[in-house]
C-alpha cells in the first residue's frame, strides 16, 4: 500500500540531514529513504544543467526503490530541478525553497527579506521569484556565503573565524534593513547561533528545513498518504561516497543513531 | 610523430592550472591538453576507490585524444591513483607528490619537514612514505587545511581571515621545528605570501608544481619525447562543468589568455 512506503529525501551530501531531522521530528512514524551525493558534493557551484542531470539520476534511483513522495532537501537542486522532477516523476515532489520563501513572506513586517545561500541558489534568483510571486512589493537581498559550508564541515560552527565571516557576509544585508533572513542552504541552520548573534533581535531567522517538514506533513495528509500501519519507522541511507564519514556526521544531527548496515553506497557510473 | 603530441594534464578542477602554468613557463614549445573535473571537484574528501575511478576515466579520455605523457596535477589523485595509472596506461605518467617530496628532502637541513594538503592527501600518508624512502631519518609532520581551497576560490588570498586560518593550521608544524614546508595542494601556491609570512624566514616553502615541471622536462628529454617541430604551442582545455567560470579563473593564473573556443565541456555519464 502506497501509504506505508518511505519518503524519499535527497541532497548533494550531508546537509540535507537537517531536513531529514525535521521530518523525523514532525512525522515520527514515517520511514525515510535518504540519498546523499557525497561523491559529487557540492552542488552550489555547479551549472543548472549538471544539477538537473544529477537530481534526475537520484530521483529515479529513489523511485526505483518505491517511495511515496520525494523531498529535494538541497536548496541548489530545489532551485534548479524542482519543476523538471515534478513534471517527470510519478510521485509528489517538494523542494525546500518554496516553504522557506512562504514562511519568510509571512514573517517580514518591513517587506525586506535577506536570503543567504550558495552561489548557485543565489544566481538562480528562485527565492526572489517565489517571494515576489507571494507579494510583489517584497524587497529581496541575496548573498552567497561560500565559506559557510566548509566552516561547518570543519566543525567551526562556534568559532571566531566563522563569526568574522558571518559579519562580512551579513553586514550588507543588515544595512539594507532586512527583518527576516532565510537560511537558504541546508548547512546554515547549524550556524544559527553565530548568525543570530550577528543579526540581533530585529531579524527573524527562517529555517526552510523546518518549514519543509511542515509542508510535507500537510501534503501527505491532504493526499491521504500518511502512514497507516503501526510498525516503527525504518530509515535507510545511500551515499555515493564515504559511508563511514557520513554516518559519523549523521549521528551528530539526527534524533536517532545509525548502524553500519543503515548506510550503503550507490555509485552512478 | 609522438614527440609533437600534447602533454596531458589533469586535476580535480582549477587548481592544476598552477601546474600547467609551471609547465608552460619551463617548456614553452609544448602543447597541453588539460582536463579539470570541475563537476566532481573536490577530490580531497573522497575515498581512494572513487578518486582512482575518476582518475582512470579522465586518463583514458586524455589518451583517446593522443597525448605523449600524462601529468597528474592533483595531489590527492597523485597520492591515490599514480601507481594504478602508471601500470595501466601506454604513456609515461608522473604525479606532483614525488617531485615535491624530492625537493623537500633536498632542502631540509634539520630533517624536519611539514606537509600541508587536503585531508585525502594527508590521510594517504604518501608524502611521508616518499620522504622516508629517500631518507628514513626525516621526520614528517602533516596537516590537513580544508579551508584553504575555498578561501582561495573566494579570492581571499591576502585576507586577514586567511592569515588567521594559516596561523592555526601552521603553528603546530612550526612548533615541531620544521625547516621545509611542502605546499601539498595545487591551490596552496596561491597562498605563498600569507603562508610565507606566518612561517618566517626559517622555513623553505616547496612548490610541487614547480618541481613537477622540472621533472617532466627531464623525463621528456631522457625519453627523447621533447617536441621537435617549430609550430607554436596549442593548448586545449576540457572541464566537466562551468567552462566560463574556468576560463575566468585560468586567465588569472596562466601566462596566456584563453579564448572561448579553447575550453570545452566533457561530461562522463
Amino acid at each position: 500500500m502506497t501509504n506505508n512506503l518511505p519518503i524519499g529525501v535527497f541532497d548533494s551530501g550531508v546537509g540535507g540531514l537537517t531536513v531529514a531531522k525535521e521530518i523525523m521530528l514532525r512525522l515520527p512514524k514515517e520511514s525515510l529513504l535518504y540519498f546523499g551525493d557525497t561523491a559529487r558534493v557540492p552542488y552550489g557551484n555547479k551549472s543548472e544543467e549538471t544539477v538537473i542531470a544529477y537530481s534526475r539520476q537520484i530521483a529515479q534511483f529513489l523511485c526505483s526503490h518505491k517511495v511515496k513522495a520525494i523531498v529535494i532537501a538541497c536548496n541548489t537542486a530545489s532551485a534548479f530541478a524542482l519543476d523538471t522532477l515534478a513534471a517527470e516523476l510519478p510521485v509528489p515532489v517538494i523542494g525546500v525553497v518554496k516553504p522557506g520563501a512562504k514562511a519568510a513572506a509571512a514573517k517580514t513586517e518591513k517587506g525586506r527579506i535577506g536570503v543567504i545561500a550558495t552561489s548557485g541558489t543565489i544566481r538562480s534568483g528562485l527565492y526572489e521569484r517565489y517571494l515576489n510571486s507571494i507579494n510583489p512589493d517584497i524587497k529581496v537581498f541575496g548573498k552567497a556565503c561560500p565559506l559557510f559550508v566548509p566552516l561547518v564541515e570543519e566543525g567551526l560552527t562556534e568559532d571566531s573565524v566563522t563569526k568574522q565571516m558571518a559579519e562580512r557576509y551579513l553586514t550588507p544585508l543588515l544595512e539594507e534593513g532586512i527583518d527576516a533572513l532565510v537560511l537558504g542552504c541546508t548547512h546554515y541552520p547549524l550556524l544559527t547561533d553565530v548568525i543570530g548573534e550577528v543579526c540581533g533581535n530585529g531579524v527573524t531567522l527562517v529555517n526552510p528545513a523546518y518549514e519543509t517538514a511542515k509542508e510535507l506533513s500537510e501534503l501527505l495528509s491532504k493526499k491521504g498518504l500518511l502512514k497507516t500501519d503501526d510498525t516503527p519507522a525504518v530509515h535507510r541511507f545511500f551515499v555515493s561516497d564515504g559511508e563511514e564519514q557520513f554516518r559519523r556526521f549523521a549521528d551528530t544531527i539526527l534524533p536517532c543513531e545509525l548502524e553500519e548496515a543503515d548506510v550503503s553506497r550507490k555509485v552512478f557510473s
